[in-house]
C-alpha cells in the first residue's frame, strides 16, 4: 500500500497516499455508506483539494474511493434531509428562502469548483456505483478513466431536481454529443464504460478497479516526470479555452508563456533529450 | 394510432397526437412533396412550438413527419422561387434588397428556433430524406436518433447559400468533430446514420421508423414521468451553459435552483423512491 | 505532377502547385530536416496564406508536405536555440525579456492564423511524424486527413513549454474528448490514426501518403466545384459560431447573407439543380 | 395638430400621428390614470413597435405621453394586484409559481425590449412624473431629452422588487457613473433633470413639454433627412457594439457595411453635398 | 460614538460599529501609518467583508477609515518589501517566480474583490489621502462619495507597476470617460473631489468629512429601511449587467425575480405605500 | 521646431519628430487639402503605429496634424469615388461586390486600429475641423484633448453610410452617454469643445493649438517620465479590461503581472520615490 502523503492526516473523510514521487492518491474514505457525501465531506474536500493545488510535493492527483461498489453513490440524501437542506423552512417566505438555497448551493459549488481549481492534474478513477455527485465531482476533473463496471448515471432528476454543482455546466463542454448530454441527462437513465468512451467521457477503460488504478497510476507518473511548469501551463491555458474565444485565448497564452518560457525547464529538458537521460525539475 | 391532442386541431400542416401521458407527437404533414417547406409552414410550425412549450398537459414533444420517404425534403425551392424570396427585387438597390432579405431571413429563424425555445423536451425522429432544412429543424430539437435508412445533408451550398436558419449556428455546437462539420458543410456530401452515430449528431439509430417512432416514444414515456420541474430545468440550464462560461453557468444554475428547488417534486420523487412507487407531479 | 500555382514562385520554404482547377496545393519543402519550421518558415507561411486567402483563382487550399516521412517534426529546436529565442537574455531583466518573449509569440501566432483566416477552404493531409507544431498548424485547417501511419503528439511539455501557438486554444473547440485533450496535452503521449478519429480530430484516415492526397484532391475538387460565395460564407459563419453564442451566431449569419444571397450563383445552382448540369460559378 | 399616421387608428391605448415626414409620435393615452400601464397596454406597446420598426413610412418614433402631469407613472399598481401577477397563487408550489412568474416576465420584458429592438431611431421625451416603468420604457429609447420639471425614480425598491423588465440590465450601460446608477438604484430616490444630464441619461433638458416635443420634432426631422440606409444601420451596429468587444463588433461592421455600401444613398449623397442641394433617399 | 456591532469585535484591523438600525460602519484603524494596508490586513478585510455578506442584522456598509488625515496611503511599501513580496528570490528561476507572485496576486485579489461581493450596500467614504489602493477598495464598494479635500491618485506606475488588485479591471466600467481613465492610471497625477465627481466616480461631495459621515449614514439608513429583498437582488442583478450582454442580463433578471417576487415584501410594501406607514421587512 | 525622430524620414505623409526624450510627435502633413485621407495615407499610418509600437526610444506619442484649420476633415470623397471604391462595380453581382467591399473595409479597420494596438501611450490633439474619420482615429487614442475651436462631427451618414472603421465599435465604450453618442450619430451634427469635455470625450480643453500641443507634450513628457514596464502595462490592461468581465480581466491581470513585476523598474521607482531623485528606466 502506498505512504500516506506528508501533511494531510488531519483529513477526516479522505485518505491521501504517495503511490510514486509527486503523485498524490485521494480515497474517499466512507465505504459502508457507499461513498456517500453529506456537507461536511464536500467541505472538507473543497479545503483537500486547495492545499494540493499548492503543495510543492504533489504535481498529479488521482482520485478514486475506498472499496469496490461505488466511487460514490452521490448526495447521501438522509443526511440531507435531516439537515433541513432541501425542505422548505416554513418560517421563512419564498425569496428568504431561495437566498437561503441559493447561498447554500454556491458554497456546495465552490467546494466542488476546487478540483477544477487545483492547479495539478487531477485524473479521477470511476468504478461501480457512481452516480449523482459523481458525475459532477468528475467532470471537474482533468482527465477521466473508469473500470469496464462502472455504474454512471446523471441521477437528480430522480430526486426532483436540476444538477446544480456543476454536471449541467460542464458535461456538455467535456464530451462530443449534445443529444446524448440531454438524454441522459433529461432521463437519468444508468450508462456503462462503453457508452462514456464512445461520446468521449471517458479516455480509457480498464478491466477492473485495480487495473484502472494501475494504469492512473502510470499515467499520473509519467505526467509528473513532465516539466511542472509546462504541466500546470497547460492545465491552467486549457481551462481558460474552454471559456473564451480563440482569439481571447491566444492573447491570454501569450502573456503566460512570456513568464512560463523563462524557466530552467527549457534547457533541461531540451539537454535530456538530446543526452536521452531523464531531466530533474524544480518543484512547483 | 394515438389520439389527437386537444386544442391542436387549428395546425394545417402539422398533425399533432399524444401517444401517451404528457406527450405530443407532431409529424410534417406533406408528404406528397416529401414534407418540404414553404413560408406558411415554418411560420406555423414556430407558433406551433410557442403553443406546446406553456401547454401544461405536454412535457416531451416527439417530432417526425407523415410517410415512409422523407422527414423533409428542405425548403421547398419552388415556391421559394414563386415567392420572390431569393430572386433580386431590381427595383430595390443593393442596401434595401439586403434588408428585406435580413429580415426575411431572421423572421424565418425565429420560426426555426422556437423548437430549441420550447421549454419542453424535444425529440427528434429523422427518417428518410432529411436534408437542408431537416439539419436546421433537427439542431434545434434537444436529442436526435435516426432511422438506419436515413440520408442526411447539409445541402444549402447546393443551392449556392451558406446554411442561414441555425445549422451553421449549432451544428458545431452539438458534435464532437469540427473537421467532419466543415466536411458535410462544405461539400453537401450526403451522409448516413453510421457516421451521424459516430460524430455524436443522433444519440440512437433504430431499425426503421416504426421502430424508431416507438424508441422516441418509450423515452418521451420515460423523461415525461420525472419531475417536470426538475426536467424543463435541466433543459434551461444546459441551453444556457452552451453560451456562457462555466463561471457564469454556474451563477445561473445557482439562482435557477434557489426557487426551483422549492417544489412539491422533492418530496415526492424521495418519497416514492424509499417506497419504490410511481411519484405524481403536478402539471407545469 | 501537378503544374505550379502562378504568382507563387518566390516562395522559398513551400511548393504551391494546382492538382485541379481552383485548388491549391502547398507543401512544406524541408524533408531533409523533417520538415522542421524555424523562424523565417512560418513567417514565409504566412505571408502564403494571406495570398491564397484572396487569390480568385484559388477556391480549396491543400497543405501537405514533402517526403514520406514527416508532415513536421515540428519546431527546428536548435535553430530556435541558436536564435537565442528559447534562451533568457541576461542583460534583459525579467519583465523586458518576458516583453520581448511575448511580442515574439504574437508574431509566431499571427502566421499560424494565417491559416484559420484564409477565406478559402484548408483540407490538411498529416503524414508520417506530425508533432509539436503540426498539431498547432493543423488545427487551423478546415478539414483534417491522415495516413494510417500517422504518428501525432502534442509534444511542447517535452521541451518544458505549455503549446503557445495555437494547439491548446484550439484543440479542445475541435475534438469531443476533453479528457483525451488534456491526457495527450499533458503527457505528451504519441497517438496514431484510430485515436485520432475515434476522438473526431481527424474525418477520414487513409492508407498512405498517397492515396491521403488523392482523397484530399477530389474532396478539395469537389467542394472547389461549388459556389465560392456559398462555400467561403459556410466557413466565415462556422468560425464565427465557434466563438460566439447561438443567438449572436444567426444574428451575425443573417446580416451575412443579406448581402450574400445577392449573388448569380443561387439562380445558377438551382438551374444546373433542374437541368441536371454542372453550374460555372464567377470566381471570388 | 399633427395628422394620425396612417394604419395605426386599431391602437388603443397609444396616439399614434405623424407631425413631419418620416416621423411618427407615440403618445401614451391614459393621461387621467398619469399614463400608468396595465397588462394589455404593455402587450400592445409591443406591437407597435413591432409595426414601426418595419413601416417604410417611419424613419424616426417620439415617445411621450398625453397631458402635462406625467409621462407615466409607471406599473399600475392596483391593476397589478387584481390580476394576481404579484401576488403568490397558494395552490401553486414555490417552483410552480416561479415558473409562472419568469413566463411572464418574459412577456413583459419582450414588450418593453421591442422599442430597442425598432429599427428605426427613437426619441423619448421625458415630462412630468417619469418613474418606474418609465427609466424601463426609456432606457430602451436611443435618445433621451427631458423638461425642466420632469421627476424620474428609479420606483421598484419601494414596491419591494428589484427592477425586471429593463432597467437594471440597460441603465448601467447607457451613463457614465456606476456610483449615481447604484445610489438612485437602491434608495428609490427621486431625481431631477439636472442629475439627468449631468450623469447623461437624457442629452438635452427643455424648458417644459410643448418646447420638448419641439425640439424632439426638430431632432427627428433632421435625423428622417438623412439616408435611412445609414441611419438604420448606426442604430444596429451602436446597439450591437454595446454587448460585443471592439474586435467582434469591427467584424460585425464590415459585414454589414459590405451589404449596405451598396445602395443609391452613398451618391445621392455626395451629389447633394456637392450641389449643396437636399438629397431624396428611397423608403425603407 | 456609534455601538459596536455584535459579533466583530475579533477583528483587529478594523471598528466596526453600528450608527443606525441594519447599518454597520467598517473603519480601517491603523492612523498613525495613514491607514496603509499590509498583508494581514486585506486578508482579515476580505473575512470581514465575508462575514458581513450573510449576517441577518446588517444591510448596508458605510467603509472608511479613523482620522482625518487619509483614507489610505495605500499598501504599506516598507512592510511589503520587508515580506519579500515585491523583491525577485534569486533562488527561484523566472518561471517559478512568476508563479509565486501570481498566487500572491491572486489571494490579493480575492480579498479586495470581497467588497464588491458582499451581498450587502456598500458605500465607501473617501477622505484625505486615499491613493492606490484605495482606489481599487473603492471601486468594489456600490456607492462612492467623497469629502472636498481629498486627494486621489491611481498611484501604481509611480512604484513601477500597473494596478494589480482590480482598478485597472473596475474603473473603466464605473467612471464615464476612458480618456481620463487613461490620463490619471498612465500619469499617477493627483485629481480632486470636483473631478471625480465630474467624471462620475462619486456621485456626492462633501464638505469635510464628519459631513461625509452623516450623508453616508443618511443615505444608508434610507436603503436600510427598503425590502432588503429588493435591494440585495438590485446589486446582484446591476453587478450582473456590468459583464454581461444586455440580452443575457434579462433573462438572468427573470429567473432572479422568478423567486423573488416570492416575498412578503411586496405585499408589505405596497400596503405601507397606501397606508403612508413604514414598513417592516424580515431580516435577510 | 522638435528635432525629427531617427527611423522616420522615410514616411512621406506624416511628420514624426521628438519634442522631448521618448516623447513621438506625428503629424499628418496634407494640410493643403485639410488633411483628408486617401487610401495611401492610411496604410501607411497602420505600418507607422506598428513601427512605432515597438520602437524601444519611443514611450508616448503624440498624434496631431500640420496647419491650424484641420485636424482632418476625415475621408478625400472625390479620391475616394476616383478608386473606385464606393462606387459599384457592375461588373460584379452584389455578393462579389460585398466581398470586394469587406475585405476593403478590414484593411481600412487594420490600419486605425494599429493605433489602439499600439504598445506606447497615444495622445491625440484634435483641433480645427476634425470630422469623420477624425473621430475613429481619435477614438483609437488613449488620451483625447482638443482645442476650444475644435469642430467635431460622426460624419458618415452625411455621405450614406453608417462609419464602419471604428466609431460606432469604439465611441460608446469611451464616454459616458448613450443618449449623445445616438444623437450625434444619427444626426451628424457638429459638437464643440465643451460638448466633448462634458460628455468625457476630451479629458482637457486647451486655449489653441499651440497650448494643445505643450500640454500634450508636458503629459507625454510626465509619462515618457514613468517606468515603462508599468505604463505599458497599465494600456495593456485598460484595453483588455473594456472587452471583458471584471473576473476574466482580474485573471489577465494577475497573470501579466506575474512576469511584469520582476523588473527592475520596482526597486528604481521605490528607492527614487525615498530619495526623492528622477529614476531612469531601461528603454522598452
Amino acid at each position: 500500500m502506498a505512504p500516506s502523503l506528508e501533511g494531510y492526516s488531519s483529513f477526516k473523510h479522505f485518505l491521501v497516499s504517495s503511490p510514486s514521487e509527486y503523485v498524490a492518491h485521494v480515497e474517499t474514505n466512507r465505504p459502508e455508506k457507499l461513498n456517500a457525501f453529506f456537507e461536511d465531506m464536500w467541505l472538507e474536500l473543497g479545503r483537500l483539494f486547495k492545499k494540493l493545488s499548492h503543495d510543492p510535493n504533489v504535481r498529479v492527483v488521482i482520485f478514486s474511493a475506498v472499496g469496490d461498489r461505488a466511487f460514490t453513490a452521490g448526495l447521501d440524501v438522509q443526511a440531507a434531509q435531516q439537515s433541513g437542506m432541501l425542505s422548505p423552512n416554513s418560517a421563512l417566505d419564498g425569496a428568504r428562502s431561495a437566498t437561503r438555497l441559493r447561498r447554500h448551493i454556491e458554497e456546495f459549488q465552490d467546494s466542488v469548483s476546487a478540483i477544477e481549481h487545483c492547479e495539478k492534474s487531477v485524473i479521477v478513477v470511476l468504478h461501480g456505483i457512481s452516480i449523482g455527485l459523481a458525475i459532477d465531482l468528475s467532470c471537474c476533473a482533468d482527465i477521466r478513466i473508469c473500470t469496464k463496471d462502472v455504474k454512471l448515471c446523471v441521477k437528480e432528476v430522480d430526486i426532483g431536481l436540476a444538477a446544480d454543482v456543476g454536471t449541467l455546466s460542464r458535461l456538455p463542454k467535456i464530451v462530443g454529443s449534445s443529444s446524448w448530454v440531454k438524454e441522459v441527462s433529461m432521463s437519468a437513465r444508468m450508462f456503462g464504460a462503453d457508452e462514456a468512451l464512445a461520446v468521449g467521457f471517458v479516455s480509457r477503460v480498464l478491466e477492473n478497479k485495480a487495473k484502472a488504478i494501475e494504469a492512473a497510476t502510470e499515467l499520473a507518473t509519467l505526467i509528473a516526470s513532465k516539466s511542472p511548469v509546462a504541466v500546470q501551463g497547460t492545465k491552467n491555458i486549457l481551462n481558460h479555452s474552454r471559456d473564451n474565444s480563440v482569439a481571447e485565448s491566444l492573447r491570454y497564452t501569450s502573456v503566460w508563456n512570456a513568464a512560463m518560457v523563462q524557466s530552467n525547464d527549457v534547457s533541461a529538458a531540451m539537454l535530456s533529450g538530446l543526452k536521452k537521460t531523464k531531466p530533474r525539475f524544480e518543484k512547483l
